[in-house]
Formats: C-alpha cells, sequence, structure tokens
C-alpha cells in the first residue's frame, strides 16, 4: 500500500527538500529569514465524513484543503505535508487508492508535496494531515493584535459548506463539496501593513470570530445583514426549513478566512480590497470594547491548538 | 480540554520556536546549514495500545517515544512535536490528562515543546504524532549507502518489548514498558564519518533488516548467537513457551537503532563504539551480496513511509 501512495505521490518532492518518502523521516534545507509554519488536523471516519456521504477523493482532497486552510490564516506558503492514514484492513484497493489520489491531488494544486507519513490498521478511518508552510520571519497572521475600530471582514461566503451538508443528509446525495484553502489571500494579507489579526473559519464564524476577540481581549459588532451568502442560499436554507443566518453564524467548515483590518481607506473599500486580495472580501462588522459579539447568536466550541 | 493541554505544555515554547499552542498554527524561526527532519507515527486504540492493559500515562508517553525514535534512526536532535488527538466523549478527564501528562512528560526528557495539535471526537482513542528535529546539512543518517563488508550493529537488547507485551497479554497483567529513543546514539553516529546506513527496529528486526537492505540492492548475513538479549530473557521466553530467537527477531517494538558501519577498527571492536555512542551496542553480522537474509527468519512487513 505505501509502494502504492509513493508511486503517486513521486519519491523525490524536489526543491528544497533533500529527502521524501521511503525513510525514516523527511529531509528539508532550513533558510534563515523565514519562519517555518506547522498544523496538524485529523479527518475522522463518521465523525468529519461518511464513505456513503462522500466519495474517498473527496475526503482526501477534503483533508488536504482543511489543513492548507490553517496555513491560510497564517499568511503562509505550503511547503510540504506528511499523512498519517488509518484505515480498516477490509478497505478497497480502489477506495484506498482514490483517497491517495485525492490527497495529492488537493496537495500538488498548491504545490505542496506529500513528503512522508505512515499507515495504521484500525476499525474506523481516520486522516491525520501535518502540514509545513513558510512566511517571511514577523511576518505571519497571527490571531493577536485586535484594536477598537478595527474593520472585520471575510473571503467568500459563509453558510455553503453547512447547507450543502444538511441537504445531502436530507436526501442522501453525494457530497461533493471541498472547501478552498484561501492561500493566495492569505499571501497577500501578510503583505498588506493594514492586516490586524486572521483565522479560517472552520468550527463557525460565532465560534471562530469568539476565539479571535478574546485573544485580543476585545469584542465585536456585526451587521448580520451584510453576511457574504452564494447565490440561492437563501432559498435553498428555506427548503430545508433552516434559518440561513444560523448557518451563516455557526454551520462552521467555510474554511473562509476571518480578518481584521486597520481603519483608514482600504478597510472602507470592500471592492479595492477584493482586488488587492484576489478574492471577493466583505465587511461584516468592526471591533469594539467589552466582551463577547453582538449581533450574531455566539456558540463556543474549539477543537484545533 | 485545549486549555488543559495547553497548561501542562505552556504556552510559549522559547528557543527558536516564535509561536507556540493557541494559533491557527506554530512558528519556528528558520537557519542555514541545517535540514528539518519531518516523521510521523500514529498508535491507535485496540491496535497499538489497551486501555486495559497499559495506563494512559504509558500510552502518551510511548506515542511521543515510538516517533522520537525516527528522529534518533536519522541522527537528528529533536525541535518539536505536534499532536493530533482522537478520542471519545466518554473519556474520563483523568485519563485524558494522564495521556497528555505522559505526551509531555516524555517530549520534555528530550527538550522537545509540544507546540500544537488538534482534538477530534472518535469512537477509539488515537494519537497522531509528528515530530521535527534538525541536523546538520547532509550529515543525516539515510537508510541507503550499505556496502559488502560493512558490519551490523544493534542498540540496545532486541525481544524485550515483545516478551514484555506477550507477558502482559498471558497474564492479563499491566504493560508499562516504554522504549528508550536512542536520540544520543543516533547524534554521534551521525558525527561518525563510518557510519553508513540507520534505521530504527519497529516492526522487528527481520523486517526492519530487510528494508535496510533492500534500499541498497544487498544482503546481510546474521549470526543469530550474538543477538543481545536482556537478563533474563531466554528463561521469560522459554516460560511463555516462545522461541527466544524468533522474538528477538520478528516480535518489533525494540526501537532501538540498527547501522552498519564501514569495515574498520572501529567495526571491530563493540566496546570502544559502545563508548563512543554512549550505549551498548552489538554486532551482530555483515553484508553480503545477493538478496535477503540468511541466519534469520525473515517475515516481511512495513507500515511506515
Amino acid at each position: 500500500m505505501i509502494a502504492r501512495i509513493a508511486r503517486r505521490a513521486g519519491r523525490s518532492p524536489g526543491g528544497r527538500w533533500t529527502l521524501g518518502i521511503g525513510d525514516d523521516a523527511a529531509l528539508l534545507r532550513g533558510r534563515a529569514g523565514e519562519e517555518l509554519v506547522f498544523s496538524t488536523d485529523t479527518l475522522v471516519e463518521d465523525v468529519h465524513f461518511r464513505f456513503a456521504r462522500e466519495g474517498p477523493r473527496v475526503i482526501g482532497r477534503r483533508a488536504i484543503a482543511v489543513n492548507l486552510s490553517d496555513l491560510a490564516a497564517m499568511g503562509a506558503a505550503p511547503v510540504g505535508v506528511l499523512l498519517g492514514l488509518c484505515a480498516p484492513a477490509s478497505m478497497p484497493v480502489r477506495v484506498f487508492d482514490a483517497m491517495i489520489a485525492g490527497v495529492v491531488f488537493e496537495a500538488e494544486r498548491f504545490g505542496c508535496p506529500l513528503v512522508g507519513g505512515n499507515l495504521s490498521r484500525a476499525n474506523a478511518c481516520s486522516l491525520a494531515v501535518t502540514v509545513i508552510g513558510r512566511v517571511e520571519t514577523g511576518r505571519a497572521l497571527r490571531r493577536t493584535g485586535l484594536a477598537v475600530g478595527d474593520a472585520l471582514f471575510v473571503t467568500g461566503v459563509l453558510g455553503l459548506a453547512a447547507m450543502r451538508r444538511l441537504a445531502a443528509d436530507r436526501s442522501k446525495g453525494p457530497l461533493r463539496h471541498v472547501p478552498e484553502p484561501r492561500l493566495e489571500a492569505g499571501l497577500r494579507l501578510a503583505r498588506l501593513r493594514q492586516t490586524k489579526a486572521c483565522i479560517d473559519l472552520s468550527d463557525g464564524l460565532a465560534s471562530d470570530l469568539g476565539q479571535l476577540l478574546r485573544a485580543s481581549r476585545v469584542a465585536a459588532e456585526i451587521e448580520a445583514g451584510t453576511l457574504p451568502a452564494a447565490p440561492g442560499f437563501t432559498r435553498a436554507c428555506r427548503g430545508l426549513g433552516i434559518d440561513p443566518l444560523e448557518l451563516q453564524a455557526a454551520g462552521g467548515e467555510d474554511y473562509e478566512l476571518l480578518f481584521a483590518l486597520a481603519p483608514g481607506a482600504l478597510a472602507d473599500d470592500s471592492q479595492a480590497l477584493s482586488r488587492r486580495l484576489g478574492v471577493r472580501v466583505t465587511r461584516i462588522g468592526r471591533v469594539i470594547g467589552g466582551r463577547g459579539i453582538r449581533g450574531l447568536p455566539v456558540r463556543p466550541g474549539r477543537h484545533h491548538f
């Protein structure tokens, strides 16, 4: 099975990688003037995905995408990825191959080679992914640094991933949604001197915004009417009997970037900012004094550290 | 639960780490002149451990130790560790705390801070660990590079971990065995110009030696009578009705280093070599032409890539 992975990934990741799959560890040539960025996230069968709902290729792609999203939230460029794959011995080879194909496809889209990992038997399938990124020293987008008056933005749209998941669950249809890691936007945000803080939206706007605010001991006022939605989103939610605002605020798995900009001309011009970042961004509110979030139903929750 | 981990790990890993637990990712200051070393390995409940047999602290320690062993096999010094922890919601907090205490204890023993990770719900517990190490550029101990005539050595003793596991299974007693990662020996081997190749023994001597040999397209002749054993090992095996040689050859989980030295004075003097490496080493055979292993029952198998 490992030979199948190595063939798919290629044994020589190249570039700064001096050793890839096939030894006790992978080797990356060090550089001064940069910081290396590390994040890990695990997708678990029947918790984060179900083979009856997602195809194996989508599962593989998503495992990489949600991890690359953490690099995006740091303003980092991907360098490489490791995969700890647990699978039952009964997994068909074509399912295994399709999952690995999804992993390699999504990683290579972003120039991020699969450089190592391990395989374990387990009763349920899980994909533990560790991503390695790089950022110019001192330029990483942290969660701290918010000040009263900063403008709050999100990339893309909110609630779409949760809506698609609910729709697939209701219809017992396939779920093909793969989040788009906002790597390019993150890189560009890291170069903007106005950027104050950034986080990616994994658990839902209310939850992740709550974390961002607590890190700087500030509060936020959100204008719920401004939350960006995909075309047809509200109608689709009504068809499912769900409150669209609740999905946008707490649905989770958007993997969009939530970030703050210091007050100024750019913070007042979402169109110009969208052009600068190469992705649609929407101003959704501002940082205020105090604690908590005004204008949104707030749910706690945090799984990533 | 994450706050409990962060308190135990400390939020500031210090040194070259400019950001630890609490953001989207951890940050490590880069350096020229070194290679960074990455390896990942997952321990799965009911596959690699059982709560009824190992205590949670031993499980946490072992998850770190087996990963640090991969760094040792590269001749690398530990830099940091990430933990992807899956656990059922029903896990008692004291079990969770003890597992994390084991993780942090074992990592800190080797100056290796816990810098990040994630928590997921799952039906079974698993610990996906990623270790980061460093080595002077070009000095890593790879699996390749064997030549006919090289001497083969192992650190420590063989078969003890497997024997203890079997004894615990038979007696339904506790299993407290934690392998000792041979980090110091690995570092010293990386500085020896005679060192030709190195691997750590996770799946058993026959299996891991097989990998080492295939990487260089050579064979080995092992003198089974020289395989190092712990005091009382043979008697304990006989008491369990097991062939001691089979456990030494194929028992697995020794996490000793298997390495080759170019022929010469040091390769002929195990005592001098033991002093140089700071650990007992035993010459167990030599590299010959051809394929396969003479002198041992050979079992295939490989889980790490």
